[in-house]
């Protein structure tokens, strides 16, 4: 008997009839003859309608009501599929993220799971109940409501599986599995059966939409294999879990793109140390996540320096970046909110040469000009002209070949 | 310094303007230098909305889930109170029924209040806060979320006046507080200034929306005093206080109506010990509230038994007795619902003979023929046709001179 943790998030719950087909799986899955443990999002259009409601009364709601607000809508979700269920003839039980005591921060919108406690699920598994948990919310020390952020259901459903020493934990979504790149821009992106955690945790951070960072990093620390696959049939997905378990890994497992940054360049900065630090600072201190920084020393004893920001705080960065370049006395700030982030990720990078000239040459090929270049140990991306961007990973995916089958068979 | 506790039904908090609207009342009681407590309802439509959601899935929901889901409604409510107290500058704190630790039964969707642990709304209250609470809701000793069933709203707010010892517990409606009778079918009906416990009493239970009897009992238990008045004037509405606060009784204080009662009558029954019981136990055994009970015993050895039962509950009520009427060799069962009650309600009533008889008379007059007759000591009710209702409402009205101001001024 297999104890599976499953996550269904607000699409797959959208609506009465979707919550119905969800409690047809779980009893399947049940009948199957395992433990189930059931986390879910609200219902899709339901955070929108309540942020709405707020909105309606100031600009700035207190964080600590809007979770409280918030949270509502898992457990609407909770208890529409535990009646679900118990209509079926299967017997569940709802936990709020109260009556579970799934322990967070204080971090009001964005909180951080600190310690789960199993007794009250566990209870009632051995019950023989499927249990119904509320994802996205928690409590802090002094029993405040709060909320995880986003990506929070998947974060609660991989915690509880870890807590919970549960085999595996399934992400259901609305597609079919993780795949080599966006179908919408590469119709030949191929659905990759397994992928390891860091490869999926540097896809996520660029772009990929499947699972969010924090849930992936939360598997990855507690060895909990991750099984993303479509609530909407019954295709196998794929399979996200460490880099010993997939037998040989790809050069390049997938190519991922990032729309949602702007680019920034102060030119002519004194070469000094600490300058990158002073131009920096205030923008970071803004609570703007700086992501790429590339720093050229010229022969005139000048550097320059180009950042990338998200384009939310573009505007905001940008007058920072000014500011700072005034008092350092740097020559002048160039800005562009035309660009795009093309990415190329895998694991096999790390023992084969050559990955990044191929890339860079299969884009100049194309007469695409790369901005900025930055790396890491899997992954490579590459700033070009926005106007590109399809263009350069519909490029990719074909010359790094990644709609074929891999060669060597992975390890299933 | 005075501490009023303040509920505000789901018409006073129906949409975000009216949200608005009772945050600024709750600042204006706030600045005349008292502490507030605030009980609030769902918005009004939200109940529906949720309930419609777990009628899609299923006929017979779980309690304990429909519990988990409609308690979401006033939990969305605290939170946007809080939210437009916060934006107006004025430090509030919502409460969920398990934060307060409103301790029920577990009887789901009809829960009792057994305990209200008033150290963490003290706490709030001791910081300078605006205390939320999220009425009809609380937990029961396993921690799982119960809900209180009708007029639970009302229900919370008098018994965490009366947790707290509280000055007085504030009841907002969309009416201008009790009035001598229903407005609506008596042009002249009077509000009234004061009004005793159990003349509400029997008027709640007689069919007056105003308050439900449960909150009444509970307020007349703890000797909390409440104020029920309009939470879109300014005007003073009607207290809700004990017998000896009121200077002089009146004989009548109001007439009321129901026309949810149907009415069934056996016919000849053999007139022994037990046969009541015999007849009504199988109907009651159905969760059928019997109301009115009337019993002629005939010359021959025969008795005439007549009662009330719910509309909703005729049909059931009805075959019931015809089964029992078998049973007891019974002549025969005559049945109507088209009838309505009809009643007086008054303090005064005990201490003055003759208005029983005046009441008849005034019937009488119209042509009106009575059915049944039930008194206690502040109350008379008639069964009348149901054509005849309205009438009988206005020709007690006028014929008791209740639209006059009382010539003995109220003790205010």
């Amino acid at each position: 008997m297999a104890l599976i943790v499953q996550k269904y998030g607000g699409t797959s719950v959208g609506d009465t009839a979707r919550i119905a087909r969800v409690a047809d799986r779980v009893i399947r899955t049940r009948e199957s003859g395992n433990q189930v443990i059931v986390v879910v999002s609200a219902m899709a259009g339901e955070t929108n309608r309540l942020t709405k409601l707020a909105a309606d009364l100031t600009d700035t709601p207190s964080e600590r009501e809007m979770d409280v607000i918030l949270s509502t809508g898992e457990q609407v979700t909770i208890g529409l599929l535990s009646i679900a269920l118990d209509a079926r003839g299967c017997a569940a039980r709802s936990f709020t993220g109260s009556q579970v005591r799934i322990t967070t921060d204080s971090a009001f919108s964005k909180a951080r799971i600190q310690k789960i406690d199993d007794s009250a699920i566990r209870q009632a598994l051995d019950r023989g109940e499927v249990v119904v948990v509320a994802g996205f919310q928690g409590i802090d020390e002094a029993g405040n409501i709060t909320t995880l952020g986003r990506g929070g259901s998947d974060t609660s459903a991989v915690a509880i599986a870890a807590a919970l020493g549960a085999d595996v934990c399934e992400i259901y979504t609305d597609v079919d599995g993780v795949f080599t790149s966006d179908p919408g821009v590469v119709p030949s992106a191929r659905m990759l059966d397994r992928v390891s955690y860091d490869e999926m945790l540097e896809m996520a951070s660029l772009g990929a939409k499947v699972l969010h960072i924090r849930s992936v990093l939360f598997a990855k620390k507690y060895n909990v294999p991750l099984h993303v696959r479509s609530s909407f049939n019954d295709k196998e997905g794929t399979l996200v879990t460490r880099e010993e378990d997939i037998m040989e890994a790809l050069e390049v497992t997938g190519v991922t793109y990032n729309r949602d940054e702007a680019k920034i360049t102060v030119v002519g900065v004194p070469d000094q140390p600490g300058v990158a630090a002073k131009l920096l600072g205030p923008i970071t201190d803004c609570n703007i996540i700086v992501d790429m920084i590339v720093q050229n020393v010229g022969t005139d004893g000048h550097a320059d320096v180009t950042f990338t920001v998200p384009k939310a705080d573009f505007k905001k960065a940008l007058s920072c970046a000014q500011e700072a370049a005034r008092e350092l006395r740097a020559r002048e700030v160039l800005s562009d909110d035309r660009v795009a982030k093309v990415s190329i990720v895998g694991m096999g990078m790390k023992n084969h040469a050559g990955v990044a000239s191929r890339m860079f040459e299969l884009l100049s090929k194309e007469g695409i000009n790369i901005q900025i270049i930055s790396t890491s140990e899997i992954k490579i991306s590459c700033v070009i002209d926005d106007k590109y961007a399809e263009l350069a990973v519909r490029t990719l995916h074909d010359g790094f070949e990644l709609g074929k089958e891999p060669a060597v068979a992975e390890n299933t």
